[in-house]
């Protein structure tokens, strides 16, 4: 265990059980002492009920800072009753960008009036960021720039900053600007510390960098930044205007959520959803998905009950359905989890599907044959019947071959059609291999029994 | 679709015409002229006969350059028949963390001739990395930092990058160190920049940052990168030595890989599994996974068996039993996966395992009543047979209880014995949930036509 986790046990425990004793200045004591990140990784951990008590135990300062690390979720629960001068007051040093998404989530009357409090500098940047969606370099973006002309020299740029007093925080760049405050380029700030005085920042600007559109998506935006390892990002605006900067922590962010949003995704979950959040409200999310899952599964038994005559003469057939439809759905999900995470990655193009299909039934196709004499020879030494050998091994090929092609295919048409495979695509490839499953395995020996019969 | 998708899916389409027609100087000039991460997202692209004939077109810049783009996997597939010298050449310009990923992949031989083939001063750096396990603080860090004493003044400091001429990419602080190189602080470079010259290094660094401890795991290095937003941070050794620093676009990559693991594994595949792989080397990886599964669902067939007799009476029951599972299953992995997710993020603690545990099974039970009461009027009207719409509904519940139960506990008896519950954890639950839920169905159908036959 590592000293963080260490600290963190000890400081849940100690919150723990005084609060369970009702000794709330200890626990106000722990709290308002620890580092932000960590009195809201102690609250997050927390059920609502306490969460709610520990928030009330926080000071003003505390509050502000703990408020920039708490997730999306729980931080709207513990903000929505709040006056809206207390509001005001404590979220108006977060960071533009933060500040935008929290108040997208806040009813519409809050984020007018916390507008309003706004002094005017901070309005209008808030409102900049807020014109473009969530998932937009525009709404990823900070108004925090500090620009340069590219006429003046480095003496000046370095009188300048001394005079700022302030840098913010994560400032590679210095961002260079024309009169008309359209990005030009950028001077690393290494330059400006090792070149001669009398430089001037044309001479040392970098400008084959591309600034980003802010109308481009969150995840075009973080690739970019993995690809090229950048710390920050000049963001323009449809005429070229310099409008801000995005920095690496936010675009983190954003591809943890997108990590979080596929895995929790192949379950039907939301990305958001609140371990500790109360049971009604888990219940109600998670039934939806139960519910679909519910209807899939009676499309399956629809199929079944096709060959009851069949099942009511030979009940092994009852006994080994289940391996089939099972095998497909594993062989299947394999295909298209790795095809949905090659999409993400940008690998999956008009020139290469045709390869990845051929591919991915070959696969299925060979897995299919070695399980289908494996479990083909089980089953005819299990019930002394070589003929239902011969029946699950060949529906076993068969539907291992149909998974990989389903696997394959039903992300690349659900992205056409603008669904997302990362939430959609397990269920109905589940379906697809339960029914395939089911038919070729109960279908072929309807047939061949039929036959033997007669 | 995005103007760097547009150019990768263009450059794919006019390599892979070109690749067809046999007019290689064409590819030679695109590749060539490529920024080195396009170039290597277009050889991953490209199936493994293609990636050959591409990685030879590449002239020598151009391979150093995408050579640092490439995935592990598909390097170490390109490198590993080059003679040793050529090999030595290549790859000597990669950074120090990068270098000894690489070397520890390929065969041992190549290995000491390539740290035989470097300058000293390299060799010790790539010793001191290679030292330490890949998913370590110590197995991510680059020797490239910049030292400086406290007792200097900023006039001296700024003499010396001058001197240096070159500061490594992504440097936001200097690493302040005493006479024995032991790590006492970090100097942030906007400081040096608006500080008066006068100002002693003592004076403006940083004390109260924590150096990482080169044994740290690099998911925890990932967690406080996160939860600080940092840019870099000093790594040090048992006793405080500087050895190092991490940069954060490295913790991007340990972030992405993480998901990719928790992703892929739940799938049973491998975060480094080769989209574009041959069909061979896919079959024997996931065969493994495959068999497993067949094992599985030769216990759950097992449960089945032991009740011939019943489902030779009542057919229905064959057609309805699958659902019973297949409820478990998805109620089971929601579960699962958000304590997964849970787990990872350090949320799950000894204090709040009980509130988490209720949590679920409350929910289940909740979802349980509610679908047992959808699909047992649905039974029992389908089947005409109001008894068969107790005995699922009463199944229903059993199973969604156990699947809450078992999809919270597994992954923590799984992480308490070692076991990583992201790639083992839903093959047990499956198997939990098929044999409950067969055996509940079965059982109690049973028992209650067994006593109305009786």
């Amino acid at each position: 265990m590592t000293a963080e986790q260490t600290r963190h046990r000890r400081n849940l425990k100690t919150v723990n059980r005084a609060l369970a004793s009702g000794t709330f200045s200890e626990v106000r004591q722990v709290l308002n002492n620890l580092p932000g990140a960590e009195a809201a990784h102690l609250i997050e951990s927390s059920p609502p009920r306490e969460r709610e008590i520990l928030w009330q135990l926080l000071n003003q300062e505390q509050e502000t800072e703990v408020l920039q690390y708490l997730g999306e979720e729980v931080r709207v629960e513990l903000l929505r009753d709040l006056p809206t001068e207390e509001l005001v007051e404590l979220i108006e040093d977060l960071d533009t960008d933060d500040l935008a998404d929290l108040l997208q989530e806040l009813p519409e009357q809050v984020t007018s009036r916390v507008l309003a409090g706004l002094d005017a500098q901070n309005r209008e940047r808030l409102e900049q960021v807020m014109n473009y969606p969530e998932d937009t370099a525009g709404g990823l973006m900070n108004t925090d720039v500090i620009t340069v002309r590219p006429e003046i020299t480095f003496s000046v740029v370095q009188r300048y900053l001394r005079r700022l007093g302030d840098i913010p925080k994560t400032t590679d760049n210095l961002l260079v600007v024309n009169r008309k405050n359209q990005f030009v380029g950028v001077l690393p700030l290494t330059r400006v510390l090792i070149s001669d005085p009398g430089t001037s920042v044309r001479e040392a600007m970098i400008t084959d960098v591309e600034a980003i559109p802010a109308t481009q998506d969150a995840h075009e935006v973080a690739k970019l930044f993995e690809r090229l390892d950048l710390v920050t990002a000049p963001v323009v605006d449809d005429n070229g205007m310099l409008v801000g900067r995005i920095t690496i922590d936010d675009v983190v962010d954003v591809i943890m959520e997108e990590a979080e949003h596929s895995l929790m995704g192949m379950a039907g979950l939301d990305e958001d959803e609140d371990t500790f959040g109360s049971v009604w409200h888990t219940v109600r999310r998670r039934a939806l998905w139960l519910g679909i899952n519910l209807l899939t599964a009676l499309a399956a038994s629809a199929v079944i009950s096709l060959f009851e005559d069949t099942l009511e003469k030979v009940v092994a057939l009852a006994v080994l359905m289940p391996i089939v439809a099972s095998m497909g759905g594993i062989a299947g999900s394999q295909t298209l989890t790795l095809v949905i995470r090659a999409m993400a990655l940008g690998q999956v193009q008009a020139g290469n599907t045709r390869y990845l299909l051929t591919k991915e039934l070959a696969v299925g196709a060979l897995n299919g044959l070695l399980w289908a004499l494996v479990i083909g020879a089980t089953a005819a030494l299990w019930f002394d019947d070589p003929s239902l050998g011969v029946i699950i091994g060949c529906a076993m090929i068969l539907n291992l071959v149909v998974a990989a092609g389903a696997g394959a295919l039903i992300p690349m048409v659900m992205k056409r059609m603008g669904i997302d495979p990362a939430l959609a695509g397990s269920v109905v490839l589940t379906t697809v291999t339960d029914i395939v499953g089911f038919m070729a395995f109960l279908g072929l020996a309807t047939l061949l029994y039929a036959n033997l019969v007669v």
